[in-house]
């Protein structure tokens, strides 16, 4: 079976934008593929030194989550980045050989740092991101790296650090990475912003139902609407963008002939909506509860596929070091 | 006991200019502090990835030099960077608080930039060298490092970091180090050049007696000086460079008098200087010899001291993530 990489930085519970955006697509490739998830523990701190929060929490809520969508431990490995020390010796050599331009020409690194303005990216660990993604993903010989397109630079990166790599030494040792592109849905926030925890818009998977219940009758729907007797308009309703996820596709042609002819209202439509939403939060959330009992150390969870991984990566590293002669 | 660290890149045989110029104050420092020396074999690579030469050859040469001139494993701990895998650890996690400003304003970074055009110093390695000797030296709480003055800035730097990093994260886990000058004799190589084996003008620990003899007695002198009778001037004269670092005072005013007035000849001076030089390497080729009988393999022989600076190494890498919360 071919390898599939993907990490995600512990940014603790998540929302059903990282499930619909990733983890829905994690969950189907463990059918098909050798899974290698990580999280990303040492990434978070590239753009968020300043400030650690509790990373240990933040790696157990994040991997509850994980579990409770269906990531499974018995078919994927799941590993904690910074407890496979491999990662820094393997990040450490490549930059070695990496040309700063490259990374400096990246876009998401010109993006950030035009974005970000409250934080400080000036840092070498910043700059270094994609190197220690190339080690992350190659460390593992991973062919596939589910991504965004947005993503695709940093692959395209790893993709030059290993032709490179095989050039500089006469060698074949890596395996050249490609992303693996999926067609997520767009899944904005409850104000139509982007989903973000940190903008109090996003429906957390841990949400209490009736908090989620509260918080979709508030959303904001076409604001043209002003009367239950207008007609409205689904193609810019942020209710419908939910239903595109959620519904299934005669209830979605039912309600733009019911919201365009006014035969029904938002919140006869928000609540077709509620029904699926939490027929989708409940069994997540009740197995999340049994996770909760069972696995109160995460590291002693973790310990055979962490051991799996860092056996991996002894054993990559080892070709490393006799390529470099070191 | 205060800390002392130093580091040497792998080389293989070294040269009486590496003696005069660090190694005779390493084997002194041995007196009053608990000294550190590694293998610098990762920052070989910083420099020189394209032609990774077979490091564990030069590792051994250069360890064998180490021994011979005095440096000892039962008062010091030697070991080899690329062994101590937590080096690489902690210069991933100084390069995410290290601003890239800092390194590229660094003087050595800049002048090496623009003297060195045979190789590629374009990489991420290169630039971000100071922040793997700052992990270097602050994993052992060296209070102080012995350098040249040109190797001033990157203690400095190590300094900030260590503010930096302190005051990030409301600590105190690392030791300031301080550069530790020293003065040493300018040694030049038998052309009047730096001295260095890939110019072929040096005089290696290791040079067979003979050849040294041939090569002391084809040194140029002052070049105004052509004929026997000719009064010298020993203030212009690489061969009277040497009698400073080899010979007695007395004999040298001797010989200032005896060049400046014609009395002895360029011959009859060079036999002084090979005295004292045979008379100063014969030693230590005989302790090499035991040596190289002595030590097969250098892993098996650093061992314990490779061991001991591991140990070390974990307990701060315990420390450092506890701060960051990792």
């Amino acid at each position: 079976m071919e390898k599939v990489l993907s990490g995600m930085r512990p940014t603790g519970r998540l929302h059903i934008g990282h499930y619909f955006g990733a983890l829905k697509n994690w969950v189907k490739l463990q059918d098909n593929y050798d899974c290698y998830y990580f999280i990303a523990d040492w990434h978070a701190l590239t753009t968020n030194f300043e400030n650690p929060e509790n990373i240990k929490e933040l790696r157990r809520e994040m991997l509850l989550d994980w579990l409770s969508v269906g990531i499974d431990i018995n078919r994927s490995t799941l590993f904690i980045q910074s407890k496979n020390i491999y990662h820094a010796e393997l990040f450490l050599l490549l930059s070695m050989i990496t040309p700063v331009g490259w990374l400096e020409r990246c876009p998401t690194y010109k993006e950030l740092k035009t974005e970000i303005t409250d934080r400080d990216l000036s840092c070498l660990g910043f700059l270094g991101y994609p190197v220690l993604q190339t080690a992350d993903i190659i460390m593992y010989s991973a062919k596939y790296v589910p991504v965004g397109v947005d993503q695709l630079p940093h692959i395209e990166i790893s993709r030059e650090i290993v032709r490179r790599f095989h050039h500089l030494y006469g060698c074949d040792i890596f395996v050249e990475p490609e992303g693996l592109l999926t067609d997520v849905p767009k899944l904005l926030g409850l104000d139509g912003r982007k989903m973000s925890k940190s903008y109090g818009n996003a429906i957390m998977l841990t949400d209490d139902l009736k908090t989620v219940e509260s918080n979709i009758l508030k959303m904001v729907t076409d604001t043209n609407r002003k009367r239950r007797t207008d007609p409205g308009d689904p193609s810019v309703c942020p209710v419908f963008d939910y239903h595109k996820v959620f519904s299934l596709e005669s209830e979605r042609d039912e309600i733009v002939e019911g919201c365009k002819g006014a035969k029904i209202g938002c919140i006869d439509c928000k609540r077709i909506l509620l029904k699926h939403i939490i027929e989708f939060l409940e069994p997540i959330q009740l197995k999340r509860k049994e996770l909760e009992k069972e696995i109160e150390d995460i590291d002693q969870y973790l310990s055979n596929t962490q051991e799996k991984a860092c056996i991996v990566a002894a054993n990559m590293m080892e070709k490393v070091r006799e390529v470099l002669k070191i």
